[in-house]
């Protein structure tokens, strides 16, 4: 299973929307999670921890998350977000390889939610301060009446590979050195899937692709990015690399990919993240 | 081909990023693309019409859209964007049924980058005012210097089949009598598509969904989604109709399906609008 799925919460929509049930949520049983401004609070067993309402700074407005079990769960918007998530956090990294699947599902959940809200207090259309609605999943404006909802950021990241049967990673710029990783940009609008990876590829290493192919999805809460992995084919391995954003791009042969996915010594690059959907994408090309 | 793909521009994020590059592009070659509001505006052949950067207002912010066939193309943010997107206006369906393709796509991207703008002249980290950076791809806050990127929304589309072959359809609330079309809705914080489609079809319908599968995607500009129309398996057809957001909910046989894309008299359904995803999927499907 992709890291950060599996959440075990019902998010119970038809609570959110209905101001009265949501304030019936509000009770004895709900569970406030712990949180150490975006950090996950842990107990000694390295699950997640949970209070109660009461825990919540006075004003803090509250984020219904769903229900898990039947309890609900709620939780607090700190006074800041993460303007430029700092990946390189290592608490974050092991609270991240600590948590079972489900905790950490539910923590990312969780974080793109509460961190939305906390860069998200005024209008965009107009200034004005904004006041959360519907249990957290939507901000309404004091003055205008426009509606925000929370981010989703869809990010296509494409395994390119050649007809030889060699793949083309990429190093970006400010990562450690050997750390290889499948290319990734922004869907942008007025883009399919498909052609925002064409045009990403392109952008980054020069190379043109073809036959471009869904694989599988990931939610990734740095800060709220819809990581959507694909597969698509290049004919011409001659690269061109955008020095502004990537540090190396190279074409591997399989067994170099493998020796790398099994952490040898001697391996020509580092493997990404466990919980990155490339370690997924690289995988899954291996087994096929 | 989908609709509102197939955008011949070249998005050049190379002169987007450089200062100097963009201020080159925005001389005597450069064309503005014409609009009447968020409106297309259209020539007699029924192309997209444009001028030159001199026809918008003095005080506009220009969006650089890309190259079209080397020479710079713009659009002006207009004063208001569209706080509730209003599908029923005829004369947008009627420009949207007159562009060739290749417009549609360009005029798609265009709109959702500038309403975009329209609708974020503030921070909403601090409630400030913004400036357009980076050609229009981004905006940056005067005073907290908060960067604000131009939203993509993904929604999953789904078409549910029953072991039996029939398909699972709904009328939304307040469309057309007979109009049915697959169950969509917004992918959230902390959801694969995966887990998005099976939310979503189970608030909507009460039906669980397994094996779902990625079959194609198309940016919406209205105002501004990713759609990722998907298929999924249902063992169980029993419907608990969500009656905040439908009005109706089936099952179809192929036949019946056949019938309503074919625009057959008295058949069962009205298919959905051409331009959309779901009469794309539901080709796909009667084709499988």
């Amino acid at each position: 299973m992709l890291a950060f799925t599996g959440c075990r919460l019902d998010r119970a929509d038809h609570i959110r929307a209905d101001r009265d049930a949501l304030a019936a949520q509000m009770g004895w049983r709900a569970r406030l999670l712990a949180l150490d401004g975006l950090l996950p609070g842990m107990d000694e067993s390295g699950a997640l921890a949970w209070g109660s309402l009461a825990d919540a700074p006075p004003e803090a407005e509250l984020v219904f998350l769903g229900l898990d079990d039947g309890k609900p769960c709620f939780a607090a918007v700190p006074e800041c977000g993460d303007n430029a998530p700092r990946m390189a956090n290592p608490a974050l990294w092991a609270a991240m390889a600590a948590l079972s699947p489900g905790d950490l599902a539910l923590y990312g959940a969780a974080r793109s939610l509460v961190d939305w809200h906390a860069r998200h207090r005024f209008c965009a259309s107009c200034g004005c301060g904004t006041a959360l609605a519907k249990g957290g999943w939507q901000r309404n404006c004091e003055r205008c009446g426009a509606q925000h909802f929370p981010r989703t950021d869809p990010v296509a990241i494409t395994l390119v590979e050649h007809g030889d049967g060699r793949l083309m990673l990429g190093r970006g710029l400010g990562w450690p050195e050997g750390r290889f990783s499948a290319l990734a940009g922004f869907v942008e609008p007025g883009e399919s899937i498909e052609e925002g990876v064409a045009r990403e590829v392109l952008e980054e290493s020069g190379v043109r692709v073809r036959d471009v192919t869904y694989v599988a999805s990931q939610p990734w809460p740095f800060p709220s990015q819809l990581m959507i992995g694909c597969h698509a084919w290049a004919d011409d391995d001659a690269v061109t690399m955008d020095t502004t954003e990537m540090a190396e791009i190279a074409w591997f042969t399989r067994a170099e990919v493998a020796a790398a996915m099994a952490g040898e010594e001697g391996a020509r690059f580092l493997k990404p993240l466990d919980q990155a959907i490339a370690t997924h994408l690289l995988r899954w090309w291996l087994a096929r």
